[in-house]
C-alpha cells in the first residue's frame, strides 16, 4: 500500500511543443491556435514574418503573416507567453489567425513541419497541472467549466477551479496525516506497547472529519444534476403530441410537427433551463407495433432512452385513448423503475367523461398545441429537484470521480472506527488510514498514477 | 449622375462601442470577444479586475477576471490595443475566455449594461474600412478569406484582401480621371469649340483600359467557380444508389444507407475537394410517384434542387431499368438545360445485354457499393470544369458584384467609343465617362452609397 507521489516539479519543460486549436473549428471572425513547449516561440517564429519573438517580453501581440515557404498563408495576431508566465507555465504562443477551417488546417500543418506535435485531448490542461500551476480536481474544473451549460454550473465549476474544494480535501487529508504518522510511529516500536496516538483522539478526529465528508457527499446529489442536468425522456403512443410538447417546451419548430402518425423517427434532443437546471429534453418515436423497419429500429431506440432517464413525461392522447388502455400503459410505465409524469394532453378535444375519470390520478392536464397548463407542467416536472442558486465560494461536488472517492474515504474511516471499537492492531488502523490518505490524495492529484491522469485529461477536448 | 464620394476620415473614431463573440460558437478551450470604439478599453475597465488597462501599452495581454458586480463570471486573458493600430483603427479589445456558451453570453451581457451594444453583421470591418484601413474590396476578401473552403479560394481571397486586385482597379481608374477632367474643361468653354482631350489619345486610352478589363472580366468564371465551389446534384429514380454514391465519394457514412427505397427524406449535402474545387454534393430523395406526403415534400425539392445545379449526377439502376426508360428519363432531364452526366450504377449486378446497348453512349459505369471505376467518375466531373491553381500576386475576380460593375465599365466605355466615331458632343462623352469612373470607383468603395455598404457588410458574419 504504497502512496504513489509522482515527482512533481514546479517550471518543468516537457521536451516537446505541442499545438492545437483553441477556438471551435468553422467559420468565424477570429481562431486562435495555440502551442506550448520549449520552443513554442521559436516554431512559431519559422514560420513567422514580423517582429523576432524571441525578443519581445512576455504578454506582447504582433502582427505579420504566416508562411509556408514562399506561399503566405494569412495574415495574424502573434501572442507571446514566456515560461512561467503563461497558462501551462512553459513557453506559450497563440496565433489569431482569420477563422477559416482551411486557414487553421495550413498553420498547424506548418507548425508540425516546423517540429510541433498535434496535442493531445486535455494536454496543455495536464501539463499546467504536471508543471504545478494547479492541483487535480482544479484541473478537472476547467474542462467542466467550459461545458457548463447553466450559471449554476459555471459558478460551481469555477469555484472548483479557483481552489475552493481542494482546499476543503487538502485541510481534512493533512489532519489525518499528522495522525498517520503518529500510528506510524507506534509501528515502529514493534513489541513495546506504546500508544503515540492516543485512540480516544483518533476516534474524535476520524469522526470529525466524516462531519466533514458527510455535506461534501450529500452535495453530490445537487451537484450531479447542475453539472449534468436532467435527461428527460417524452413517451407515449404516436400522434399523442410529443413533438409538439417539445416545440412548445423549446418555443420553436425544432422538430418536423405533421398531423401524420409516425413522422418522428429520429429521436431529437434539445435542451431547457428551468429553475438553474438544464432539462435535456428527449422526443422520441412513438410507441407502437409497425411493420416499417426504420420506425421500429426508432421504436428500440425509445426504450432504451426511457430506462436511462432521470424523468419521463409520458403523453396520453386524451381524445383518443380510454382508462383501461391508461392502467395498462402505466403498469408498463411503473416497469421501468423510472420516475414519470403522466401528461394528459388534448384537453381541448376530450369529452368530459375521461377528464372526470382521471381526477385526482396525478394527472397533469394540458394541452401541447394550445400551449394550456405548460406552467403546471414545467412546476411539475421541478419539484422532482431541489436545488440551491450556486454562490461563490460555494463548495460543491459535481464530478462523480471525487463522489466515490470520498465514499471510499468514508468507508475506510468507518473501518479504523469499527477497528478501534473492536481493538485490533496497529498495523491494521495504519492501513486503512493510509487508504483514507490515498483516495482523498486521488482527488487533488498528490497522489496520481499515469492510468488515472490519462482517464481524466483524454475525455478534454483538444486544444484544452 | 453626381458621384458620391463619402467624407472617408481616417482614424475617425465612432461614438458608440461595439461587441461581439468573434470565434465560433461552442464549447472548447478558448473563446474570443472583441470591442472596438472609443470607450473599448474604459467599458472593459467596469467589468475587469486587475491592472488598469488604459494605463497599459497597446498589444498587450493582461490576465485578470470579468466580474458582474460582485459574481466572478471567469478568469480571463484581456488584449489591448490602442488607435489607430487596431483593426478597426480604433480602441479595441480582445478577451480570452473560457470557451462555454453561457461564459460567453455573460461576459457579453455584462459589457452592454456597461456601455457597449451589439455588433451588427460586418460592423468591425465596415469600421475598418470607414476608417480608411483598406478599401471596399479589401473588406469584401476579408469575407471570403474566412469562407474559403479550398487553398484556391483562400489564395485568391488573401491576394484580394492584400490589394492586388484594387490596385489594378484604381490605376485604371486614375487613367481615366485624367481624361475625365480633359473633357470636362472642354464643356466649361462652352461653345468655343476647343479639344483639350485630343480624341484619337482618348480612343487608345479606352481601346487600352478596355484591353485590360477584359482578362479580368474573363477571370470570373474561374473565379466564381474557385470562390463558390461547384453545386452537384446526385438524382435518379429511388434505390438507383444515390446516397450510395455520395457515401462513397465522402468515404464515410453521412446518409443513412438502407435497403428501403424512400429512406432519404430530406436533402444531406456535403463537400469533396477534387482538382482544388469544392464540389457541394447534394444527395436527393428519390424521383417517383408517391402517396407519402412528407416524401412528395422531398421530391419537390429534389427538383428545384437540380435546377439549381451546376451539374447533375443522374443516376440508373442499371439491374432494374431498360433502355426506353433510360431515354424516357435523359429526354427529361435535357429539359432541364443544366449540365448532366450519366450514371449506370451496379454493374456488377446488371446483365450484359443491358451494359452492351449503352455502349458508347456516354455512360460512366460505376458500382458505388463496390467503389468500381469512382476515379473514372471524378474526372468525368473535373472535366467540366479547367481551373489552374492560384499563385500569390495572382489577379482573379471571384466577387460577382465587382463582375458585374466590370461590365457595367465595360459597357459604358463601349458607348464612348461608339459615342466618338459618331461624333456625338463632349458631354455625352462626359456622361459616359464619369459612369465608369462611378462603377469601377464603387468596385474600391471610392464611390459607396449606404445601401451599398449595407448590402455588402450585411451578409457578413456578426463578430466580423
Amino acid at each position: 500500500m504504497q502512496s504513489k507521489i509522482p515527482a512533481r516539479q514546479p517550471f518543468k519543460n516537457h521536451d516537446d511543443t505541442i499545438v492545437a486549436l483553441a477556438t471551435v473549428q468553422g467559420v468565424s471572425a477570429l481562431a486562435v491556435i495555440r502551442l506550448s513547449g520549449e520552443d513554442a516561440i521559436k516554431i512559431t517564429q519559422l514560420a513567422f514574418t514580423g517582429k523576432t519573438l524571441e525578443e519581445q517580453p512576455s504578454h506582447t501581440i504582433h502582427f505579420g503573416a504566416i508562411k509556408d515557404g514562399e506561399k503566405t498563408i494569412d495574415e495574424v495576431l502573434v501572442s507571446v507567453f514566456k515560461e512561467p508566465n503563461s497558462f501551462t507555465h512553459e513557453n506559450a504562443v497563440e496565433i489569431s489567425c482569420h477563422g477559416s477551417p482551411i486557414i487553421i488546417k495550413e498553420i498547424i500543418k506548418t507548425l508540425l513541419k516546423n517540429g510541433a506535435r498535434l496535442a493531445q485531448p486535455g494536454e496543455f490542461t495536464k501539463r499546467a497541472f504536471l508543471n504545478g500551476r494547479f492541483d487535480l480536481a482544479q484541473a478537472e474544473a476547467v474542462a467542466d467549466l467550459i461545458h457548463a451549460e447553466t450559471d449554476n454550473a459555471r459558478q460551481a465549476a469555477l469555484n472548483q477551479m479557483r481552489g475552493g474544494f481542494s482546499m476543503e480535501i487538502k485541510k481534512l487529508r493533512q489532519e489525518l496525516i499528522h495522525f498517520a504518522s503518529l500510528v506510524e510511529l507506534e509501528l515502529d516500536f514493534g513489541e513495546e506497547d506504546v500508544e503515540f496516538a492516543k485512540r480516544d483522539d483518533l476516534k474524535k478526529l476520524v469522526l470529525k472529519i466524516q462531519s466533514h465528508l458527510q455535506p461534501l457527499i450529500q452535495s453530490f446529489d445537487q451537484g450531479n444534476v447542475i453539472k449534468n442536468g436532467v435527461p428527460t425522456v417524452i413517451a407515449g403512443k404516436p400522434n399523442a403530441g410529443k413533438s409538439t410538447l417539445l416545440n412548445t417546451l423549446l418555443n420553436e419548430e425544432r422538430a418536423i410537427v405533421s398531423h401524420l402518425p409516425g413522422t418522428t423517427r429520429d429521436s431529437i434532443e434539445d435542451e431547457i433551463i428551468l429553475g438553474g437546471i438544464a432539462f435535456r429534453f428527449i422526443d422520441t418515436a412513438g410507441l407502437r407495433h409497425t411493420q416499417d423497419e426504420v420506425e421500429a429500429l426508432g421504436i428500440g431506440r425509445t426504450r432504451e432512452k426511457m430506462k436511462q432517464a432521470a424523468l419521463i413525461l409520458y403523453m396520453f392522447d386524451l381524445s383518443q385513448t380510454n382508462s383501461t388502455e391508461i392502467r395498462q400503459e402505466e403498469e408498463e410505465l411503473k416497469l421501468l423503475g423510472v420516475p414519470y409524469i403522466k401528461v394528459g394532453n388534448k384537453i381541448d378535444k376530450a369529452n368530459r367523461f375521461i377528464l372526470r375519470s382521471l381526477e385526482n390520478q396525478n394527472f397533469v392536464m394540458i394541452s401541447a398545441a394550445e400551449k394550456t397548463n405548460i406552467q403546471d407542467l414545467k412546476d411539475q416536472i421541478l419539484s422532482h429537484f431541489h436545488i440551491n442558486k450556486v454562490k461563490q465560494g460555494d463548495v460543491l461536488v459535481t464530478n462523480l470521480r471525487h463522489y466515490q472517492n470520498l465514499i471510499f474515504t468514508r468507508d475506510s474511516l468507518d473501518r479504523v472506527l469499527t477497528g478501534m471499537d473492536s481493538g485490533v492492531t496497529g498495523d491494521f488502523l495504519a492501513m486503512d488510514i493510509r487508504q483514507s490518505l490515498h483516495y482523498l490524495g486521488e482527488i487533488t492529484g498528490e497522489i496520481t498514477t499515469d492510468d488515472l491522469l490519462e482517464n481524466i485529461f483524454s475525455k478534454f477536448c483538444i486544444g484544452k
